[in-house]
């Protein structure tokens, strides 16, 4: 082993992700929170529920001589459920039952039983969740999210951290696992990585890489001494750096370079979301939305936030010309002269929304999510924005926005967030016609 | 080798993979590829562009006896891009120049240069790609869809097919590679794969695996002579069930008996989805929505369907009291009275939406999402829907949903598509207070 450098194997489990039924979601996100620790993840490897392909795996990333090996998946109470079992016999170590922990499952799932009003078949169940309370000798079990335990199974040089396989269980264990004094030995060994996430809105990924050429150039700035990956998700560009102490300084730098080449487009530079700036911005006001083709995915995306409720009112999702009408008080003349995708209704739309949901702060959107309803003048993907305040200033806009109907319906909404941004934010700009 | 059991292997390189920046679409799309083909997938493995994880990994699947490896990424000219040089040492073939290949590549950077006004650096782009048109001895090349050629290795008892990373690539490339006659020679080895796939709704789980249990005791059936997984997917109990010929009558059998034992709850035999279902039900009427804690979410989810405008006329997503009032016409008395959240707003809401919109059909869903604002009489999670006929005939429910935030407003989206199908199916029990 190198010095500092610890490395990782993750096996996943679970035919339907190997089917491609299911996308994997844990295996990315363990390797994320091991490269945060400085923890080199060497392999991910996707197994099904076939026991020899899981132990294969397991011998495979101890002959690759990984410190760690954190596997997901298969802890539930059926048969193909194998995971502690290959774990156990994997680690030398017979599995023993932990009458404490068959407690505590068999509290849970009669308390699920109950507000579900499922009838609880006690003896079917405590036979199905004994196997879920059994736990290789000398290993930590970690109290079920959900009803599975995690397991943390020290075997030979290395150590077996076993979660469940749903992320919304694997998640919230994770720094349960960390904790025990077996995962924290292995991390001791690893000099960790500090990282700063920035965050970009309307400048295309190769000017981000013609930058960072730009800023090694012309700022003398060693960009590859720091490890830097930018990745477009869902529209915006998110810019991760990561350095270990002894470059600290070009990782400053290298942020830097970037606002000062991207001033208007930077909005985040401590990883914040434009959900949870926009949420900060809208406090103390009262919001009201106009939604034609975004149908209610800005509604959705802006009460995803807990406590909402304090400044959102509603939203009036209207596809008709009728629902214009009648709960926005578009004019129809308005709606037949224009078109209801227009610069024209969607200040309407606003104005509608601001004085039916009574907000000092409304947006609206309408437009052409496709695939049919294009055409020459207004093509698919032509959308209509308009943000306003009740004093009657705002920001109108109008893209045509690229891609499928999906990409169309959720790229509206994010737009709608950064007008949001910027118009709560002071800039008012009205470009309305 | 069993008869007629093919094992394949999948290998994704690439290091904005392992670090989760990108998720991997790849792997799952070649293993649902194979599995039609009736190949067991047997591993997936994601490795970093190391050059050593890679080689172990290829030396891994082949310990593990795959008769088919194939491989994704490490194609481009950087010096990280090694696939070509370790797929050839592993095959034990020199790599040798293919002069042909080398003059298309150039052909193709030429092309692509000049329609995107890129300066092109003949000699720098020649000595790039002089590295793409190594070929392993005795292997196959396969023209690029990009500008990486594809390649086809025999290695041994077992055949490696070597396919660019970006998806847009390598799906294009699939079919070429498996029309080479060594693909072949190894396909033709398998017993394709039938299969089904039912959906169930409002069933857990652990039910299902009883039931196949019943299945075979009481019924007689031999379970284990078809390959069966159930998923939860999104609030939804998915069974997949696959075959090979000799075993069609088995496949069926656990069909009608998970179907006998579950009648209520199995709403699709065919795959589709409630998405699917609800679009069709709904041509020929005209649906208004009345939100409230799922704050468009429905609406977004009707409209995700491409000709929703043709029957979904709009929703009004009232977060506070006077959007309800003021939208939707439900009274300020009523409100108060009985709380926002309660079958008797849920019904007047329905009522304003079908008004509101002039709609023949209408659901209405008020509830409590959390994390604050439950008490002990509607606890978190108390979610009221009412969905509902011009006529008036309609079903009202009541649900404690459980989970988080998130999950309560996405299973109220849910039961609302399925108190939608019942409704529109022609089911109407009317359980309104």
């Amino acid at each position: 082993m190198k010095a500092g450098v610890v490395r990782a194997g993750i096996v996943v489990t679970g035919t339907e992700v190997i089917t491609g039924r299911i996308a994997d979601a844990n295996g990315p996100w363990v390797s994320e929170r091991l490269a945060e620790l400085g923890v080199e993840v060497a392999h991910i490897i996707v197994v099904a529920d076939r026991p020899d392909d899981l132990e294969h795996a397991l011998d495979f990333l101890a002959a690759e001589g990984m410190d760690l090996i954190v596997t997901s998946g298969g802890l539930g109470p059926t048969a193909d459920d194998l995971t502690g079992e290959i774990v156990a016999r994997f680690a030398g170590r017979p599995l023993e039952l932990d009458a404490e922990m068959e407690a505590k499952i068999a509290a849970i799932l009669r308390r699920f039983a109950s507000t579900r009003g499922i009838k609880f078949d006690e003896a079917a169940v405590m036979e199905a969740n004994r196997k879920q309370a059994m736990v290789p000798a000398g290993a930590e079990a970690l109290d079920p999210v959900g009803t599975a335990p995690g397991l943390v199974v020290p075997a030979g040089e290395r150590v077996v951290v076993v979660l469940p396989g749903p992320p919304r269980e694997l998640q919230p264990m994770w720094p349960v696992a960390l904790a025990t004094d077996a995962v924290r030995a292995v991390l001791a060994r690893a000099t960790p990585l500090h990282g700063l996430t920035m965050r970009m809105f309307g400048v295309p990924e190769s000017e981000i890489a013609k930058s960072l050429r730009e800023i090694e150039a012309q700022d003398g700035v060693d960009v590859d001494a720091v490890e830097i990956t930018t990745c477009l998700r869902r529209g915006e560009i998110e810019i991760d750096v990561r350095w270990r102490e002894e470059t600290e300084a070009t990782a400053l730098a290298v942020r830097d370079g970037l606002v000062r080449r991207h001033p208007g487009e930077t909005f985040s530079l401590d990883g914040e979301t434009i959900d949870e700036q926009v949420a900060k911005l809208l406090r103390g006001h009262r919001l009201g939305l106009a939604e034609s083709c975004s149908a209610g995915l800005l509604a959705a995306r802006i009460t995803d936030v807990p406590g909402a409720s304090d400044y959102f009112a509603g939203s009036a999702v209207t596809y008709s010309y009728e629902a214009k009408e009648e709960l926005l008080g578009v004019p129809k003349a308005l709606l037949e002269e224009k078109g209801a995708v227009s610069p024209e209704v969607a200040a309407a739309m606003a104005q509608g929304a601001l004085e039916r949901f009574g907000a000092d702060v409304a947006v609206a959107i309408t437009g052409i999510a496709g695939p049919g309803g294009g055409t020459a003048e207004k093509p698919v993907g032509y959308v209509c924005f308009d943000a306003r305040l009740a004093d009657g200033t705002g920001i109108a806009v109008d893209r045509v926005i690229p891609g499928d109907r999906t990409d169309i319906r959720e790229r509206s909404a994010l737009v709608a967030m950064h007008l949001l941004r910027r118009l709560l934010g002071g800039e008012v700009s009205d470009s309305r016609p």
